[in-house]
């Protein structure tokens, strides 16, 4: 096919939008292990799982034999207030990096929530209010996953209680104000509100709260209620699912305008946003259709697919959630003070492991002065002010795209471009400062990490 | 022609977005007088304002001939980055508010200045570069214009100088390092580098500074160097004639899909959004083609067109800048600690209000409290949190379209939707915690504002 001329940005009509998501997990070769349930270590049945989350993700997160999962028409309208987002071709940075390397990404930053996560709390919500649940609940940290549930759950009229680590709601108090804004309950963890919080204001009366706390809180919550279930951000294999929404998009666009990817780049957390991206094009990747280079994107300080091991490990570090198989750095590794507060996470989505595992995909851990750097000439060039997070793909993107100015390579590159950094503007000033330092972890870091995974037969 | 069904979003392609800007000066029937030399108070001439600004924009400042002028290939590349703006079809407040009227928004914040500010902002520093010049300078309060207009100098590749008031450069860090993240060197006002800044210092050594003072900082510093030029972001004719881009594509939108306003709404500060957003719509109606009900809304607060007169005044609190013949409460009054910094201006685009003089359009004035009242009631419903400003649009939009409930009319009504709340939470704050309050200027207040009017012949 002849290509075409590639304007600025792709925006897919209304008629093009997907009406699917991509179910990755159906079409890989080797599924990841399944949950465990920690007490029994039996794998997780839908009834272990039915009180803490909502049925339909229980179905959806056992689900490995569809590979297409409808998007329900009222999440398809709420996915029209902000989507579709645009795939860009970044002819600036091109430019800019003198590279013959084509650059494209897909931008999830242009909505209230600032980021991708909107794009399953849309879907989590919707299927809270159509089992008839009154409330729903969740734990956040940096915010942005509370902003975008808030604003879904604003829409489909339900209540939600966020947990926010304390020391969080006090150092981000704007981040509270627009989760209010839309009408949520935000309460510092740890609170008076659950046992878990209780318990842990006696032993520690000062402390500014953790994530693990929170999340305690939030499942507390959602388990000694009917009307109430617990959402999860990221991780999980229906969160991942979700996120599908991006890559289905960006295969449409890029097919309708014939153009094919030699890389696609993102940047890894809890591996939603890098699962979604990916998904389509690593289903063609398994099927023998394309030789993408999928890279994984992490920081150097918080390196769970580059250093980590592959093995059971709880989700939380209050170790109160299933065993999931995962790369993990254990659940009790202390990430340093980093920025990237979204990437600050010791495991990995299962699906991402095993594509991981199974040698599908590679992945790069960097440090966050270069990330920076990275992020200040995007801004500059594509006028986008990236989050910390999305600049982890930048960097690689760019790296990716000046290696091709040395060898002449004219590889096509797409990126995830998760979100915007209006509200990480404290990193953007230790960099602007010359007071930013970066971290790699030491072996011994690492070995106090590994030391808090479970003791259980790990092959499995 | 039959109305097709219009889309949540509707974006035009790269082909489809204008190629000129629209001079609503060209077809007004009344030009609004000549700015005056406050010395000679003879009209400027174009020498006058060279030693200030740009040449080719003062070359469309003066400019009331040429209906079309032309976007230069530069700035239109620059526009491609972040522009087309959606015009969105707001669905879901039609469907809360249970009216018969359609409501369109024109949606400028998806951009990292978060505003329209862009829009002129790329204009200008495109025309400094093209001059020759190596930097530019400006004053900022709130941060949007400066912010707006460290991204275009960035890609423009030219210095910029930015005198931000002290008290908001202390109030709003975090704007300062988006300016700094581009590059922008940001001095807080007054400052010791220049001599306006020293005298307010020597005489005020605690003072927080001054939105007059700081444009007396740039203007000198500007007027001192040959390779510098003063910007501003709003009042003048040039910027409004930069803004109509945000009109031009409406109209070609709307003229696409058939649809044709009844009324059209914006909010006012120095007026070069509203100007911007109606011109080709009012050109319209200046021909006799529309009757289009034109409103531009502003703070009850500062009501500049609702209470001010319409005389001869400085733009700058400082006195120094040409005179204008324009609405005004006087270049001394000091508007009330009202959030919505950006509409808290003395003075109103000279455009703006030759066409309220002669009836063209109307003004409401609206108070703070109904105005985030529409801003989470627009963020609950629609996603976007919008910034307060462009709240008192959608307030007014809010209000005519129950108004339609009321009376069965099926009115069509359009808004400008001039950008996000992001950098405004502490004013949301406010409003969730009930403790905002509204304020109205007295007679007394207003009548101390008319006594700083210049002491000249106002009948010219």
């Amino acid at each position: 096919m002849a290509k075409q001329t590639i304007p600025y940005k792709i925006y897919l009509s209304e008629d093009e939008m997907p009406k699917v998501w991509y179910n990755l997990k159906a079409v890989m070769n080797r599924k990841h292990p399944p949950f465990l349930n920690p007490a029994t270590l039996n794998p997780c049945s839908a009834d272990d799982l039915r009180p803490v989350f909502c049925d339909e993700c229980i179905e959806q997160e056992l689900n490995d034999r569809d590979l297409y999962i409808e998007i329900p028409e009222e999440i398809r309208n709420f996915y029209k207030m902000y989507r579709p987002s645009p795939l860009v071709r970044a002819y600036c940075l091109e430019k800019a990096l003198d590279t013959p390397a084509e650059i494209y990404y897909k931008f999830e930053g242009n909505n209230t929530s600032g980021s991708h996560k909107l794009n399953s709390a849309a879907a989590q919500a919707y299927y809270a209010k159509k089992q008839g649940l009154k409330s729903i609940t969740t734990e956040t940290g940096a915010g942005q996953w509370g902003t975008a549930l808030s604003m879904a759950a604003a829409y489909f009229g339900l209540d939600l209680t966020v947990y926010m680590v304390k020391v969080s709601s006090e150092q981000k108090p704007y981040r509270k104000e627009v989760m209010r804004t839309y009408g949520a309950k935000v309460i510092p963890s740890p609170s008076d509100t659950t046992a878990a919080g209780r318990k842990i204001l006696e032993e520690f009366p000062g402390t500014g709260g953790s994530l693990g706390c929170a999340i305690s809180e939030a499942v507390e919550r959602a388990v000694t209620s009917d009307s109430c279930r617990y959402v999860l951000g990221s991780v999980l294999d229906h969160v991942v699912l979700h996120q599908s929404v991006i890559g289905q998009e960006c295969k449409i666009a890029m097919d309708k305008y014939g153009i094919q990817p030699d890389m696609i780049i993102g940047c890894c957390g809890g591996g939603s946003n890098f699962g979604g991206l990916i998904a389509p094009f690593m289903g063609g990747k398994i099927a023998g259709k394309n030789n993408i280079d999928f890279i994984g994107v992490e920081p150097a300080s918080c390196p769970s697919l580059t250093r980590g091991k592959y093995a059971y490990d709880f989700c939380d570090s209050a170790k109160t959630t299933p065993l999931a198989k995962m790369y993990t750095l254990g659940c009790e590794f202390m990430p340093s003070a980093n920025h990237s507060g979204g990437l600050r996470y010791h495991g990995m989505s299962p699906i991402v492991s095993e594509l991981y595992h199974d040698k599908y995909m590679r992945a790069v851990a960097v440090e966050q002065t270069k990330v920076f750097e990275a992020a200040e000439k995007f801004a500059r060039t594509e006028g986008i002010l990236p989050a910390p997070e999305s600049s982890h793909a930048i960097r690689v993107a760019m790296d990716e795209a000046l290696r091709c100015k040395e060898t002449g390579e004219k590889k096509t590159i797409l990126f995830g471009l998760t979100g915007t950094g209006y509200f990480d503007m404290a990193a953007y000033k230790a960099y602007n400062d010359g007071t930013m330092t970066d971290y790699i972890p030491t072996d011994e870091d690492l070995r106090r990490g590994f030391a808090s995974l479970p003791d259980i037969p790990q092959n499995r």
